[in-house]
């Protein structure tokens, strides 16, 4: 019941359902000190300018999380255990109804992950979430290379009220604060009706590389990936994967669902095939847990897309 | 298709299912005048620390109520809308994750129903609500006398980050801003475990008469609705309803749900043993839809409650 | 696996939930003649004026069943499968859509239980199919007593269109048909809302017993139980239970949900109250499974009610 | 809050929660005078041989609708609402339980919208409804080309109790009216088991080209919307849209549930690659949202299809 | 993010729905040492003949608890974590699909708790867990007293290919195994159908005292307070709670839900009125959350029933 | 109400919902004789090491198996139920919670059947199940060739405690009893994170051929169903289908979903691109109901998987 850091418990010889439950088993921990990655929730839905509840996501994903094991069978079989020294962190506090307030928390937060030298691998809340997160990672590291999946752009200006942070703003803002570098970004996975016609060349004008949901099976996956991996190259990168990127039908619990995206194996098959990128943060966002039923599969696919994720840092490491 | 004001749809002739649901299948409008009350929804959940979503309540009440009928049988069988002139003006506008600018606006839009002479029946959205309909309807008709069903009595002084405006908050911030008058006010069915031994003595301390769930049972329907009618006696008052006064068993999609509550047929005992109240304002608030199943046991109690508030306000003004 | 008429399953040695579901875990039968009492599932919605799904309503009710055992402790601990032969016969067919075609369909299938000698013991199915069962039973037994369980009349004259057969018309057609004696009949647990003043009046005009659900309070049970026994006495008896008589927390998937009724406590403690009725017919009617969630309340208190219903009878038939 | 009649909200500066759902926050409106297109609910489920509810499905529509933003991107960023003047007209009334008088009232309705020139594009109701709007559209337009997407050829002669009109028969009985040219026609999407070895062979018997959902995927979407083009070309184009052309697992919300379809990505994709229909009327039909969970996906991808269909409408009338 | 032993995190200062949820927002601990009580969950169902998933009770209750606030007004407005230190012990490991090879491992993670000198305070599981706790309490404390609230007496000898060990047979084997003395214990709240006439008589038989659900309406709660009071005086208690007490409104999450027991208000006065118990160890069983829906209203309550037991083990301690 | 064996009921005359449901309206009988395959289910779920209630599976693919027809288009039009003498026997006996003397009553059930010289066509239950049925089968057909469906390979030696027999340990238990040639063998559909870098290569060490999910596109379905046809040529066959074969979100009601799988259509184009095979035992197991909403997919989807597996039972026998 005392786990050591970086030890997840074996499923074979303690049943997954004991225990109350952390990002695959993982410890629990309160310092990032001596961490290769930690796991951070940021439980905030302020952002959300339409369906709420993302402050649950961050336990939704770690309940689904307990099915998944160590190896990584599809980077050389990977153990990421013992590839990367990680820890759960618990949640970072927020201040629900407060915007401005809670994006300063969130920030303190991850600025803590960071200072101690660890990756942080966050679990949202709304996308909003992740300007805070770009914010801290990118004092230590400078502009980011966003690689963003999403079916959204997230490049408004404002929203209700003329509101300059939402969930639908922050990569806007992130070029705005000179903390992401759209010329070394890319934005994957747009689809579906649009507010104006301008809503898909805002971020190209930005200087973002986009690459809508019909131009992912156009471009292929291999290609894709060696697009993305060119496009980055060099730079320290952020992997923001927004669950609406899935088709409803593989992720129903998300803020803004758009139907018409990528299955669960197509978007595992595309996360397999990226390789080659230098990782300083990365986060899973907007999964919504009382819009989906008892199987619970946004959520999995959410813990999924992260494992997955901390096997690309892993493999990174290794050369 | 296209109803006169005051005049809902026959579910006798028209299946309730067929057609946009608005409130008790009353025509929607977007003016208030002439009316003698309003039916306005305000879908704000910023202020809520626990439980999200009640920025859907309004319309899953509007759904729910297509099954109520005109006819009050327990005031005199009164037809609440031969009595009364009244439409669903929909619902106020809100910046999500905005506290202090959603406040702002919804008092804008309560202003508008109590500038027209009618009296606004507003349906929440989180308990913050209140503090914006206590504020116009007090502009027009001085301090209040709080008629306050709830679990809770939501006069603590801060929330997280010391913030002063949430759900956990108005009926002190009411006294500080002097538009409810404690001496002439009720708080009624508080419950369950407490945050500190003051959660209840800082209500009485403020001057509120306070009525726990174990009182309501020892004093009786009767007694009860006398003690709230000679309390508020003479006094304009403001029935506010939060839907955890009740079980959660008969209440289960709420913010904040305590268990031990009366039923619901205890609850609409009570409210109907309750007269002689002058109201100029009322609510029925804390409904988070996502929260209950199909049946929306929730949505259609909350919706028999504000048609309960309806038919007491008819049967005062016949005098 | 071929359990012999009258022996149902015993949960002690073969788990409940092991076996095609059938009520109680009774043999499936597909004749009535021997027996004392036979199930019969009426899956029609088609006079359903608002929620719809009552088609589904036997098979659910025979799904929560199997929960239930053979001896009823709150009549002298009676074994009803020794006092009674009882077989569930499955369902009569109908015709969905065409309400006229499925009441003959209906009245056919009851025909045969009821020629064969057994005692009709039905599951609906929406309120209308009680036409159906009444038709059938007294054509054999004459006009019966009625005991009607309900949150509404069902005494109107005519719904859209003015069609004449619908779930909320049975007992004002029952009256005109003469298949019902009003003068030995009463209808309990009328509440909520009212179409129009007349709504309870219109079964007094008719000269039924009208019981609502204050006055079930007021009375209380020993009283009002003595009351239906004389109302009743010496008459044949038909018994039907409308879901809706309870509370929505108690349950929730009905076809028109009616806010304060009694708990499942209370009405189990009504029923347990009542004997010396000579039952003819029964039915259990309005369960519309899909508005419920998996923990099938609804479904579990209405096999709990035919239950008692067949202990009932069970001890009239002792004496 | 009174949006003028083809000015649906913004929904950049009103979040899309806020007010009393229409589709995609159209103005609502009782006249058809002056539209492009109206949409209009058909709350029907009379004709549902299996699963029902299907009453419901307009308003679940409508409150999945409101995720969807006015331009489509893929027929040349086209504003649907600035191509064409729409309003939501609400629901035609039914007389549940009563198949025939509904196709009457239904028929009544649609021929309302005709007669005022607009196009109806209907929200179902189960697959029935689509015989009363077809006999509505062919009065003015003459015998219709059928463009059908479906897993079954709903082309049998009777159902139970040898009742001629069920959501199993229309696209018989309309050629037997004479108001759909089969050799203009065809059936897309069949799969599954058969009730009979003649079930698709009865609709080719009858002129219609039928592909099943296996040949989909041999002729490629292309070809297959080429093929659709030339079948129709020149003549007055009905397109019915029943939710069970798709897979469940995208569409769990539907009355007769058949696994294997395509997913919402190629479904959408077949959509978007067809053009140059002369469409008079169409529907989205057979969504019974109890069947789905709060995720709403199937209403969703009902809504989204819809809005294909108004922007293949705006394209082919923009030339 | 690293609280003290017996400090739950404040949830004014952060939000409830931040964090890995323990039980009332405890200190997960891996040691009992030092404590009064400790929090165990003990994820077991091979023992539930009926309904299974118990095994996600403990965490489900968890993440209901943290809606819970430290003060118990109820009992002199006593701070149950100032009175006692507490931590969240997390689980025991268990060996789904073998109930013997379970019972060893629960009890030995019951010892554990016991040899250091705290209250086990236990969250199921089905009640089969209970023996494997009298067993490691009576290790230590001797003979126990019980007080049981159940709807079921769960003292049959064998289930299912006689089997001795189950969620039906604990409160035999314990008297059989002289760890519970029954002269001093005290089953309440049996109700419903039985499998023999001698279900309750069998209770009666080994030396319990049975109140089943009527009669503790006709005793009175403060009565039967006395009542259980009087029985166990001077004796050790092992007080457990079958949710199936409660009636299935207020609880559907269970193993064996029984229509007709008393509401959640009800439920918790008794339990209020209940004093000077000697607790030696304690329990909540047979939750089983995917039969409820997102209200969670099951898990609620039961963690408000374990809050309830903590007050009432403080208040005892503090005389 | 009492059909022919061999006959199942006719959906165009009696609707589906009618009637107690058995597989496909299937007579249900309790003898295997005569029969050329029968339906089995074996509730248990003693053997699930993560969720659990597939207990519940058999008669939740039952309910949806309503929804299937007889004919099977994709073997040539083939009526299975002209093809094959089939009937419903119910379900075998289980011990809930003793997953060793499950085993026992399972395998006498299944050998029953096997003995009547019928092909056992069993719904589980979780995997374990299948080990039961492998011992019966192989007793009378020798070493079987397995054909194995599942995302997990299901031959790891012990689970906790090392206990030998679960579900994640049959097909390693099946090799070292001789009942399963592994060389004939092949696993098919491997995919997602491991315990151990050897969860593949035990496999592949046993002589399984192993087939991942990604090599099933890579290699193509026609290739495939060639490679299994060669692989188990001459050999009596077992063919078992774990649901989890499927993506979560065609399957969501499953023990140990794991996300990235075929859909459903490509599952069922694979299953009928198969052929040849001498079909002597087959299963579908480890559906979960409480793990999924109304929509039931997961059992639609396992009743249509089994109804293919008797399609090519019935195409083999026809030659």
């Amino acid at each position: 019941m005392s786990p050591k850091p970086a030890a997840p418990k074996d499923s074979l010889n303690v049943p997954r359902f004991v225990g109350v439950p952390t990002f695959m088993r993982l410890p629990l921990s309160d310092r990032a000190e001596g961490l290769d990655a930690a796991i951070l929730g940021l439980p905030s839905d302020s952002g959300a300018p339409f369906r709420t509840g993302a402050r649950m996501g961050p336990n939704a994903v770690r309940q689904a999380s307990i099915m998944l094991r160590p190896f990584n069978p599809y980077r050389g079989n990977i153990d990421i255990f013992e590839a990367l020294k990680i820890a759960d962190l618990g949640d970072a506090p927020v201040v629900p109804g407060y915007e401005m307030e809670t994006l300063v928390w969130l920030e303190e937060a991850v600025d803590r992950v960071v200072s101690a030298g660890a990756v942080p691998c966050c679990i949202g809340g709304d996308h909003s979430v992740t300007l805070a997160e770009l914010r801290a990672v990118a004092k230590r590291h400078g502009p980011l290379a966003l690689v963003h999946f999403d079916s959204h752009t997230d490049t408004w200006d404002t929203y209700f009220a003329e509101r300059r942070y939402s969930a639908g703003t922050p990569f806007l803002r992130a070029v705005e604060e000179g903390i992401v570098d759209p010329a070394r970004s890319i934005q994957i996975g747009m689809r579906g009706s649009l507010f104006r016609a301008s809503d898909i060349t805002q971020s190209l004008d930005l200087g973002y590389d986009v690459v809508t949901t019909d131009e992912i099976f156009t471009i292929g996956f291999a290609a894709l990936a060696n697009r993305i991996a060119m496009r980055t190259a060099g730079a320290p990168v952020f992997l923001t994967f927004d669950m609406d990127f899935v088709d409803p039908s593989a992720a129903p619990a998300v803020e803004t669902p758009e139907a018409g995206g990528p299955t669960a194996r197509e978007t595992l098959a595309l996360l397999r095939a990226i390789g080659g990128l230098d990782i300083k943060g990365c986060d899973v966002v907007e999964i919504t847990p009382t819009y989906e039923g008892p199987g619970q599969i946004t959520s999995l696919l959410g813990a999924t897309v992260m494992a997955e994720i901390l096997a690309m840092i892993a493999q990174y490491r290794q050369g």
